[in-house]
C-alpha cells in the first residue's frame, strides 16, 4: 500500500473505536468496532510528536472509566466515540520529530488502540533499555501495574517482616507482584481470586501462603476469618464494595489498607455502601488511597529491584495474551467478569 | 449517717445504675435508674485502691456503646444493668490504700457514676496538679476529650498553616478544641452543628471562619462546597455517615480524615453505608482512626501546651454542666439528640 516516496508510505491503520459512552454496567464487546482507516509513516512537518508501530497493548481496568460520559469520568478523561481509543502499551517507533526519540527506540507508554500511532504527548513515554525480558512486561511487571504493586506496597503499605497481608484480585496484574514482594519480606501471604484456576496460581505458582475463591464463600468475613486467623495488618485493596467490608471486621490493630482499586464498583450507577468503617477508630487503622503516576519519578530505582529479580527467577510473572487487535475488545471487557488470568495484554504486531 | 469509729464512716451513696441493655436506637433517660445505697468511707483493709467523692461526671459518647448487650460493645466492656455505670469525673481522694495518692489529692479518671466511690482500677487516674482553672475542665479541654483534639489534630492530621480544615459535631467538647487548634495554626475552619446556637458560637466565640448547621442542609455536598469552594485539606470526623460520605465528594488532593468517632452511627443496628471511598484513590487521601488511650503518655506535653492557652484567653471552653446526680440520665442520652451545648458535664458535689 506505499504511496509517494520514503517515509512518506500510507498504510492501513485498523482501529479500535469507542461505539458510545457506557455509562453503568458492564462493558461489552460491542460497546467498541474495530475499522481501518490510512496512516502516514511520518510525523507532520514541525510536530515533535513521534510516529509509532504499536506491538503490545495493555488492558487495564481504569479504562471503564474512560468509557463513561465526560461528566462520569474516573480517573482520566472520557474516550471520544468514534474516536479510537487510547491506554497503554509497548511500540516501536518509525518516525520521530523529538530530541529524545529516534526511529527505531522501543518505548512505552500512553498511545493509541491501533497498528499504528502518532503520539503527541511524549512527556509520559519511557524508553525501554532492556530488552532481554519479555517486550510485553513493559505493559505489567515492567510497567504501570509493576510500579502500582511497587509504590502501593513499599511506599503505602509500610510493610514489616512477619506481617498478615491479604491482597484480593489477587492473581491480576498488580496483585500476583504484590504477594510476591511481601513474600520476598516475610510476610504470610493470602490472595483472594475468582476461579479454581486462579487460586492454585497463587499458592503454587506465585508461592501464597493461602488462597482462596471468593464466588465460593458466601460469608466473606467468615473466609478471612478462616484463612487469617490472627487477623490481617496490610490489605491491598484492589476490588472494593463487600470485600473491603469483610476485611475491615478483620483487620489487625494498626492495619493499613492501601486503596489501589475497588473493580468491583466500576460499571455500578452508585457505589455499593461500605458499613464497617468504625472499625478504623477501633483499630487504629490507616486507609490511603494512591494513584501511580505520582511515582514515576522512582520507575529507575524500581527497575533496579525488580530486573534481578526477574532474571533470578524470584519473581515470576503471568500474563494472558490476546491475538490481534481484533481480540482486544473483548480482552478490554473480560477484565470485568475475571475472564483473564493474570495481566491481560493485546498482541498487536510482532517486531 | 454516721456510724462506727473515725474513718469507718458510712454514708448513703447515690448511684445511677443501668436498667438493661439497649442494643439498638436512642437510649433514654429510663434506661438507667437512679438509686441509694451505703457507703463506708474506708479503703477496705490491703487493698491498694482508692475511695473518692465525685465531683463532676463526664456525659462521653463512647458510653452509648457501652450501655450495648456484651456481644455488641464497641470500645470498652457493657455495663452490668442493675449496677452503677462508670465513666470518666473528677473526684477527691477520701482515703487511700495506695502509696501515690493521699487524702485530699484530687484526681480524673473512671470511677463510677454515684457520689463515692472505690476505685481499684488506678493505673489510669491522673492526678490534678493545676487547680487556678475550673476543676469540671478536667472531664474536658483538660481530661480526655481535649487529648483527643490534641492528637487528633496534631498526631493523626498532620496539619499545615493555610489549610481547609472542616469539623463536624464541631461544638462539641473535642470539635470545640479541634478548631481553636486550627485556628492558632493558621487554617481555614468550619465547622457543622445541629442548632443556630452552636453555629453562632462557633463562629462567635470560638473564632470558626464559617460554620453550618447541618440540620438544615438538606444537600450535605452542597453545603461543604459552599463554605469550602477549594474542598477541604482535613476533614475531623465526630459524626460518620451521610456527612462523611458528602465529605469524601468535596476533598482536596492529599486529603487528611482523621477519624475520632461516629456519633450518628452508635444506636443504628446496622451502620449506614458509605459509598464514596473511591475519591480516597483520586484524591491520594488519608482517613485514619485513632484512639486517644494510646497517646496518654503525652498528657504532660499537652497540659504545656493547653494550660498557657487557656490562662491568656487564647483558648475558651464551653462546658453545659448539669446539676446533681439526678439529672445525669438525661444529660447523658442529650448527646445522641445534640441537648449539649459544648461539653457536657454532670457536677454531682461541690468540693
Ligand atoms: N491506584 C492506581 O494507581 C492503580 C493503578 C493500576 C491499577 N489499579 C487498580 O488495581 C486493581 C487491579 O488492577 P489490575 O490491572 O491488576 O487488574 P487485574 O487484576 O489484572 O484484572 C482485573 C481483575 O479484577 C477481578 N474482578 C473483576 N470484577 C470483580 C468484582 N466484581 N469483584 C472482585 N474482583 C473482580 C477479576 O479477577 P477475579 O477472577 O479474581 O475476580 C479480574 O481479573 C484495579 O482495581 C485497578 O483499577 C490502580
Ligand atoms: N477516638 C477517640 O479516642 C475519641 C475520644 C473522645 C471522643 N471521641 C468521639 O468524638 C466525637 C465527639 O465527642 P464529644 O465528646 O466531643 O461529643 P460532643 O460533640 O460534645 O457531643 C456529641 C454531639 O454529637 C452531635 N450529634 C449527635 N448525634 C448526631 C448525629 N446523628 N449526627 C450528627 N451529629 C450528631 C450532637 O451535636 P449537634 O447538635 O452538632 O448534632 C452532640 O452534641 C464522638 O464521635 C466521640 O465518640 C473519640
Amino acid at each position: 500500500m506505499a504511496s509517494g516516496g520514503v517515509g512518506e508510505e500510507v498504510l492501513r491503520n485498523k482501529q479500535v473505536m469507542l461505539r458510545d459512552y457506557v455509562s453503568n454496567g458492564f462493558p461489552k464487546e460491542l460497546d467498541m468496532y474495530v475499522t481501518t482507516n490510512t496512516v502516514k509513516l511520518k510525523v507532520p512537518e514541525g510536530s515533535n510528536g513521534v510516529l509509532v508501530k504499536n506491538l503490545f497493548l495493555s488492558c487495564d481496568p481504569y479504562m471503564r472509566g474512560r468509557m463513561k460520559p465526560p461528566t462520569q469520568a474516573i480517573y482520566m478523561d472520557s474516550f471520544t466515540p468514534g474516536s479510537p481509543i487510547s491506554g497503554l502499551g509497548v511500540a516501536k517507533v518509525l518516525d520521530s520529530g523529538h530530541p529524545n526519540f529516534k526511529r527505531g527506540d522501543l518505548i512505552w507508554g500512553l498511545t493509541g488502540w491501533e497498528e499504528y500511532s502518532l503520539i503527541t504527548v511524549t512527556e509520559s513515554l519511557f524508553k525501554i533499555h532492556n530488552t532481554d525480558v519479555p517486550l510485553s512486561y513493559y505493559t505489567g511487571i515492567l510497567g504501570m501495574p509493576g510500579m502500582t504493586a511497587y509504590v502501593g506496597f513499599y511506599e503505602v503499605c509500610s510493610p514489616k517482616k512477619g506481617e498478615y497481608v491479604f491482597i484480593s484480585a489477587a492473581s491480576g496484574a498488580v496483585g500476583q507482584l504484590v504477594g510476591q514482594f511481601a513474600k520476598l519480606l516475610g510476610c504470610y501471604v493470602v490472595g483472594s481470586a475468582g476461579s479454581k484456576e486462579k487460586v492454585d496460581l497463587l499458592k503454587n505458582k506465585f508461592g501464597f501462603d493461602e488462597a482462596f475463591n471468593y464466588k465460593e464463600e458466601p460469608d466473606l468475613s467468615a473466609a478471612l476469618k478462616r484463612y487469617l486467623p490472627e487477623g490481617i495488618d496490610i490489605y491491598f485493596e484492589n476490588v472494593g464494595g463487600k470485600m473491603l467490608d469483610a476485611v475491615l471486621v478483620n483487620m489487625r490493630i494498626n492495619c493499613r489498607i492501601a486503596v489501589c482499586g475497588m473493580i468491583s464498583q466500576y460499571s455500578l450507577e452508585r457505589p455499593e455502601g461500605v458499613h464497617n468503617l468504625m472499625n478504623l477508630i477501633l483499630k487504629q487503622a490507616r486507609m490511603e488511597g494512591f494513584m501511580v503516576p505520582n511515582y514515576y519519578h522512582k520507575y529507575p530505582e524500581f527497575l533496579n529491584l525488580v530486573l534481578p529479580y526477574i532474571k533470578e527467577g524470584k519473581i515470576v510473572y503471568v500474563e494472558d495474551i490476546a491475538e490481534g487487535l481484533e481480540s482486544s475488545p473483548a480482552a478490554l471487557v473480560g477484565l470485568f467478569t475475571g475472564r483473564n488470568v493474570g495481566k491481560q495484554v493485546v498482541m498487536v504486531a510482532r517486531e
